[in-house]
């Protein structure tokens, strides 16, 4: 294992204190023990994090960057983000805001398996000029596995590229998982059949951790066209662990992200827990709330996400940023200016709401998105 | 499935906006559309929540109490923490603060496999009148399989009750997994041998997800007494799923915990991420941190912990609070009276700082909790 991981915390502290919580920062995320007991090697100079960089960041603030070995992570990406913020997410007034995994090593910690490439290639969308991906919901939960298949349908038929199953969607009496999945797979095969497009089903595999592998099996051996995972919610490790072993591309689901950013001085910054992070996980695309939808959420965060998902990681792929949470149709143009042409728009509830013909609706979507990239390509 | 999930939520809003944000809550969490596609059953009846009451508290505050329907929770651990707080946790000024789970069924959501007494029973520490378990920890990372195992069986011979990893030691090439395993199995057992005692070696699980359940196999094989996992890395379902699978009794610990009770208006309150959730969730066990030690825990926290673990719970198995984190022997006289005697002292670093025998620093700690009981028992 070689190669490292740097972070960089901002951690609120006095002058005079900041060289002992940065020190103490690199100790508790490692070596866990007080000075006296992680002074020798390999402990010292292996295991304990180095701080390698101290800057002030306004008043009674400092930028701290620390650099951990990959020996200490094991190739574990849960190991990474424990590391990162397990046992200092119990202290206060430090917050994770930058994240290189450049450093590490391909082999132990890949990254994203398709990325936004990948994506692309799959649903046959990658003439120039590019355009957004489109992504839809087959919802909400209560409906029946007909019902939720006809919506896969139609929606598949209408245009878009990846319709997945909600994220609260996993093995209710309403739709038991394995109906469903065969249901919605023969939907889009039959919709692709009279399109002659690509669409994708993407079942939500979100389940006890007993579980979660075997029903991505089986959605593989249905014909799903990817998997949907809230990673924060069944465990880091499971964009890459799920699309290793299917091969297929996992959506990440941002369910539970709030509480990592939600204080303004202590957590995790949005665009490190979305962006860096569940990319590092191997997130292919990766939802987050849009702006302009029903979650408070700024440009400037979108931007940074946008960021975070696209720039140089150590030549891993990149993951495909999907703005969602209520947005409706009207927000596009403005979305497409700050992420560009590499975005998938999720749009749910509103393309239900349009009018009763899903197809029609469906197809209003695709051609507004085509008709912002034919605008911006005159 | 039948009954419900109770959640309390404490809401920032004014007395004009609370109804419309209480039914936002109970929609978000479950069938995630807007109103006109949630107004006929199944959705209106058996998926939104069930807004129960909304009292005020404070100034522009309210809580709100949601009731959830049990079909919606699937029987899945994951999916309940999901619907609990997985999307609201993307808005703001939403914090949960209380949960009851009385009226769920045992068979889906069964808790702690063994519990206090079966945590108690497992070591023969069952003797009127009861004393405290006493935990401690193989540390730090960066020590080899022999030393570790080393300290395993002192700490053992020296009467330590279950004696786990740290954490963050998972596979790491200082200690590989396997390796660590059987040594440290075999070397309580040689302790044990010696002592007459039951002491109980309880390795670290924490693993990508598709490694967990081959390791606590592993260790299961191997002679192991006890599993440690992160619920909050690894994923929530880990520990039932744990002890289901080996029978073995599961140590929670609370890494990221804190940027769930990090900001005071927002999150989940650290006694029902850390008590009721972690209990719910089928810890035998819950580390976390302790008053007095190196993290900021207040004793009002650590009594509301112990409570959400002791309290009736429907008829679920109790779990023993294990405060930690940096603590010193003198908190001990402190904690008890705070816990009573249900409770496990968990002493790492000082137990190593105390002087270099360790098998007599194990024997001090020994004797010091067991004059406590004395103490309050004439």
């Amino acid at each position: 294992m070689e190669g490292q991981l740097i972070a960089t915390y901002r951690v609120v502290a006095s002058a005079e204190q900041i060289s002992a919580v940065a020190r103490a920062i690199a100790i508790e995320q490692t070596a866990e023990v007080n000075e006296p007991l992680c002074a020798t090697p390999p402990v010292s100079d292996r295991v304990v994090g180095r701080v390698e960089d101290i800057e002030p960041d306004g008043p009674d603030a400092f930028k701290v960057v620390i650099a951990y070995n990959a020996e200490v992570l094991a190739g574990e990406i849960s190991q990474l983000f424990s590391v990162l913020f397990g046992n200092i997410s119990l202290k206060s007034g430090i917050r994770l805001v930058a994240i290189s995994a450049s450093g590490l090593s391909l082999t132990d910690f890949p990254g994203p398996l398709h990325g936004i490439d990948g994506l692309r290639e799959l649903v046959g969308a990658t003439d120039e000029p590019r355009r957004p991906l489109l992504f839809g919901a087959a919802k909400p939960m209560g409906r029946s596995v007909a019902e939720l298949a006809g919506y896969v349908h139609d929606l598949a038929l209408g245009g878009l590229d990846y319709i997945k199953d909600d994220h609260g969607i996993t093995d209710q009496g309403f739709a038991p998982f394995e109906q469903r999945v065969l249901a919605c797979c023969s939907a889009v095969e039959r919709a692709n059949a009279k399109s002659g497009r690509k669409a994708r089903y993407v079942p939500c595999v979100n389940a006890p951790l007993d579980q979660i592998l075997d029903r991505a099996r089986f959605a593989l051996s249905a014909g799903a066209g990817g998997l949907l995972v809230s990673p924060l919610v069944v465990g880091m490790s499971a964009p890459r662990v799920l699309s290793s072993v299917t091969g297929l591309p996992v959506l990440a689901h941002p369910a539970m992200a709030g509480v990592y950013y939600s204080s303004p001085d202590h957590g995790i910054a949005s665009d490190v827990v979305l962006g860096s992070l569940f990319r590092l996980a191997g997130a292919d695309a990766v939802i987050f709330p849009g702006f302009g939808g029903r979650f408070p959420f700024t440009k400037q965060r979108c931007a940074a996400i946008d960021r975070a998902l696209k720039v140089d990681m150590g030549g891993r792929a990149t993951s495909l940023p999907v703005p969602a949470g209520g947005l409706t149709l009207d927000v596009v143009p403005e979305a497409s200016a700050v992420f560009g042409r590499d975005v998938g728009f999720l749009i749910g509830s509103a393309l239900y709401e349009m009018s009763p013909d899903l197809v029609a609706n469906a197809r209003h979507f695709s051609a507004l998105t085509q008709s912002c990239v034919n605008v911006e390509s005159h």
